[in-house]
């Protein structure tokens, strides 16, 4: 029987969604994975068949449809393996999760935003306005699941969406020495991280993979961009990142050639 | 029995996707509604509601739960009231619904920055990324919708969360003189707009009503900031907006007082 084929790379975040999910399901073996090298452009045949969107995830259904955006895949996902089911059934509970899974965007967007910043002089106001989004979050989590450590009993939807960055901001401990205060303010967002990152579902990435993959991010350079005088990005998928030595921390005054990376 | 409470606004196009799809559901009945007037700030009963958070529409369960942001909203009321559904319940056909509703926020933002745009040498970039996006939308109905009106058989999902902004953007028409141009490449898009706009679920607003309520942000001045001189917005629901004459179509040179605009 076909199946449906992920388009798919390890090192993106909306990526590792889908693979979360699957994993959640029992259902890795119902999708085939194509894994691309996004230190590469997206090649024409790809192209084509998302009409012009390099974005990844992408998704073939078994019927030959292309399905784009992750939290989209996510819910046909959702549908067409409806047993272990990830979202909640009840409405008000599935209202909340809905809630909370729109609060992605900003939370990641100050996340890589920070990262990419290459203004020692704005670091504190990166820093305060990463604070503050873990501060909303817990302030959610403290209003709609006070005793913890996830949403409802169980690692859900908005694990499953925000987990991925959890994992990705790594980096900020690495390159900008940010790790969230012994605060109170923080406590219930810190627990929700640390259960979300050690969940056995969520295990596709280690520290040491987002470090080495992102060091161009820090540098200021996303999506294959190459910063100045380098030949080869740090997203690329050879050599294998296990192999390449860890990148300098500082990414304000320093800067790693392609030799240094291991690339 | 106790009804959901929707604290909302006519002027409001977050608001009106909900009066869409409780008039599409025929359930008007079984939510009450309280209206809000964005002239004034949120009072603090409301803002103790929603833990601060400022933006409408907010509905309150019957059980006194608080559910903000339209879509979750939507979503909420379509699994309470499963009669007439809105959503699609095929897996293929919702994700297609549900990648279109992702474009929302391009859509809706390039028209309201346009509004709001106060320099007349911005006018035609605004004018090409307003184009850029009806272009968008025209290009994705016609791969999965070629025939139209509607997305599916039927005003739907996508319809309920784009058809107030193709109202709203009415006055795009009468402060930018906008419109669609008469070209192949809107054909399909102008037909869904047409359908939408005049479908009998969506006659909450007129253009009389968009334009005058919107004359302020048509000043740069969004949410009930008050113009310069000005001493009353032009989102009052007092006086009664049939009341007012029509504002000043020249936005760039000219200022409207409170007594222009009949305040």
């Amino acid at each position: 029987m076909t199946k449906p084929i992920l388009y798919h790379s390890p090192v993106c975040p909306f990526c590792q969604r889908i693979d979360i999910l699957l994993a959640l399901k029992g259902r890795q073996q119902d999708v085939d994975v194509h894994t691309l090298d996004l230190a590469v452009p997206r090649p024409d045949w790809l192209l084509q068949k998302t009409r012009g969107t390099p974005a990844l995830p992408v998704l073939e259904t078994a019927d030959g449809h292309i399905v784009k955006e992750s939290l989209v895949i996510l819910q046909y996902l959702e549908d067409i393996f409806p047993d272990r089911p990830v979202a909640r059934r009840d409405p008000w509970q599935r209202a909340v999760e809905n809630m909370l899974t729109r609060m992605d965007v900003d939370f990641f967007s100050q996340g890589y935003a920070w990262l990419m910043n290459q203004d020692p002089a704005r670091r504190d106001t990166m820093r305060e306005g990463m604070l503050k989004q873990y501060a909303q979050l817990n302030d959610f989590l403290l209003a709609h699941a006070p005793g913890g450590p996830f949403l409802f009993e169980e690692f859900g939807w908005a694990e499953t969406v925000f987990t991925p960055f959890f994992q990705r901001f790594w980096f900020l401990e690495y390159y900008e020495d940010f790790r969230l205060p012994d605060d109170a303010r923080y406590d219930r967002v810190r627990q929700w991280v640390e259960a979300c990152v050690t969940h056995p579902a969520a295990q596709q990435v280690s520290r040491e993979l987002v470090i080495k993959f992102y060091y161009d991010y820090a540098k200021g350079c996303g999506n294959g961009v190459l910063p100045p005088g380098r030949r080869k990005s740090s997203l690329a998928l050879e050599p294998d990142w296990r192999a390449r030595p860890m990148p300098p921390q500082d990414k304000y005054c320093h800067s790693a050639t392609d030799a240094d990376l291991g690339l």
